[in-house]
């Protein structure tokens, strides 16, 4: 069994991408109990929540309590999205360890979502990295560029526009641009192409892939994405959240089939995927009758299955026999 | 737009795999529809049946009616799969262009699924090649090497178990050896590992990709062939049929999304996305109540999308405009 750390960081986006796009509320207590479990499974990334005002998503209204919470948690970084230099304030009071800003590569999506095209949208990244600087200045500001794949508003998105985006982020201070496919339309050979380039523009600077699930092609892009050298993922517990267009199309990857597809392939996440599918019951308890996607969760593990770093589950899952021809 | 050859084949299973998995019966009218549909789309090769006893499965006992149907649309591979040579026998005598053969990897598989090992099934294959080679010798013969990536009886299953049994499928005679993931175990690395094995050990005569989606990594692992050179692919409209153990898991790889992915990656399937959607209609009728997969269907194409060969959708099928943070 490796002591060495995992190859590839999964960031649990869940409590904030998942809780945001359902309309009920879960109890603050539940939430807790949640982030406790993804924690306990392994993860050390997990988006929390957004500093949104209250009256926008009240999902998110005790977003602060949460943080404070999950920072106590040992050797988990806890993140928070935050829209603008406001949100960004409270997030720093709460106690963040990082901060994301979506910035979207289509000036449509960027209007239509926050009020600001791109390049007003880079204006108050700088502000929010000048503002972590002086108040908190281990806290790290990373910018997920949304739509950097397609736009349901203006269709394709030009690649050149999303380096340009990436390149003007890295000069307002960033410490990571990573790339959404916020719509779902992604394709692996895009994917491998746009993620060589943010490398070849920004270096070690380029950073997470956020990708969805929308038309099933979620895990493909993520294989796609780790073979040219990405090493964050981020993914959503059930796949809740995201841009859930379609019944049985859930929106964000769904990271226990992710954490699977990577520990097959002898790739470590660190995450237990026993842990990580028990944890489920938290969600399920603080979101009674929500509808979780995943289909590992469903189908056990493969027999025979062992972790990348050599751990064999503690109950293996056998499935049953199968008769049939072919 | 290009008039060359479609750079993959999309070989439909569905009306053998799926149609054998169901309980119920499609009656034969519904089942000529579907394949008219089906090859409609630019469908060039459908597994239209297997032959097997009707009283084991009475899904198929039409199914030499079947072939003589499918056998007069033009530019079509009429498949069928057989178990043995008393089957290969009633399909030749129905006029089928291709047979697939099923051999497992796993003895236990194979004991349990056809009562023979995968030695005595090697026989049967030698048999059955040198039948067609009497009866009708332009019909190709192609060995599915089923349990390739692992099996639910006897868990692992060794990579030199399955490349000895393709020398072995080779020195019987056959076109073609494929790999089936019957089981859903497979992962993108053991995919690219095997298939670059099989492709090292018989050459040009490494067939088919059949691989599973019981969790979800069924996109992924046909990227991963894709990648070291495999060009022909089962898939199965709807995601019908294979191994669903899970709700929301179908067994097979769901052909719409299959033909999404490449031609969203620029690569040619010869395929047409909206008649293919369409055909779902004639599945449909003829299997009421039945569940069907598959993300495309449910959330049409992407804003912009274009055919790898060019062509633009007939009509668009707009998204909903997003108005979420990320």
């Amino acid at each position: 069994m490796s002591t060495a750390p995992p190859s590839v960081l999964i960031s649990e986006v869940a409590p904030r991408d998942g809780l945001q796009s359902v309309a009920r509320t879960m109890p603050t207590a539940a939430k807790l109990a949640w982030i406790d479990a993804l924690h306990g499974a392994g993860l050390r990334e997990i988006e929390v929540g957004s500093f949104v005002p209250a009256r926008r998503l009240p999902q998110m209204a005790d977003v602060a309590e949460v943080v404070r919470h999950a920072s106590r948690l040992p050797e988990l970084t806890v993140m928070a999205l935050v829209p603008n230099l406001r949100g960004a304030e409270a997030a720093l009071a709460a106690g963040v360890h990082k901060l994301t800003v979506p910035v979207s590569a289509s000036a449509a999506h960027s209007l239509a979502n926050v009020r600001k095209t791109p390049e007003q949208m880079v204006d108050e990244v700088r502000a929010i990295v000048a503002l972590c600087k002086e108040r908190s200045p281990g806290v790290m500001v990373e910018a997920g560029i949304s739509t950097a794949f397609g736009c349901t508003l203006q269709g394709p998105v030009p690649e050149d526009d999303v380096l340009r985006l990436a390149e003007a982020l890295l000069r307002a201070g960033v410490d990571e641009a990573g790339l959404s496919d916020t719509t779902g339309m992604a394709n692996p050979a895009q994917v491998r192409r746009l993620f060589l380039r943010l490398r070849a523009a920004i270096g070690e600077h380029a950073g997470a892939a956020h990708l969805h699930n929308t038309r099933g092609l979620g895990l493909a892009n993520c294989l796609a994405a780790y073979d040219v050298g990405v090493r964050t993922f981020d993914a959503s517990q059930g796949g809740i959240g995201g841009c859930p267009y379609a019944p049985g199309a859930s929106g964000n990857v769904v990271t226990e089939d992710l954490v699977l597809m990577f520990e097959a392939m002898g790739v470590d996440t660190g995450v237990d995927l026993e842990r990580l599918t028990a944890a489920r019951a938290a969600l399920v308890q603080g979101l009674p009758g929500e509808a979780l996607y995943g289909m590992t969760p469903e189908a056990g593990l493969p027999k025979g299955f062992t972790y990348a770093d050599g751990r064999l589950p503690a109950r293996e899952a056998l499935l049953p026999t199968t008769e049939r021809l072919a």
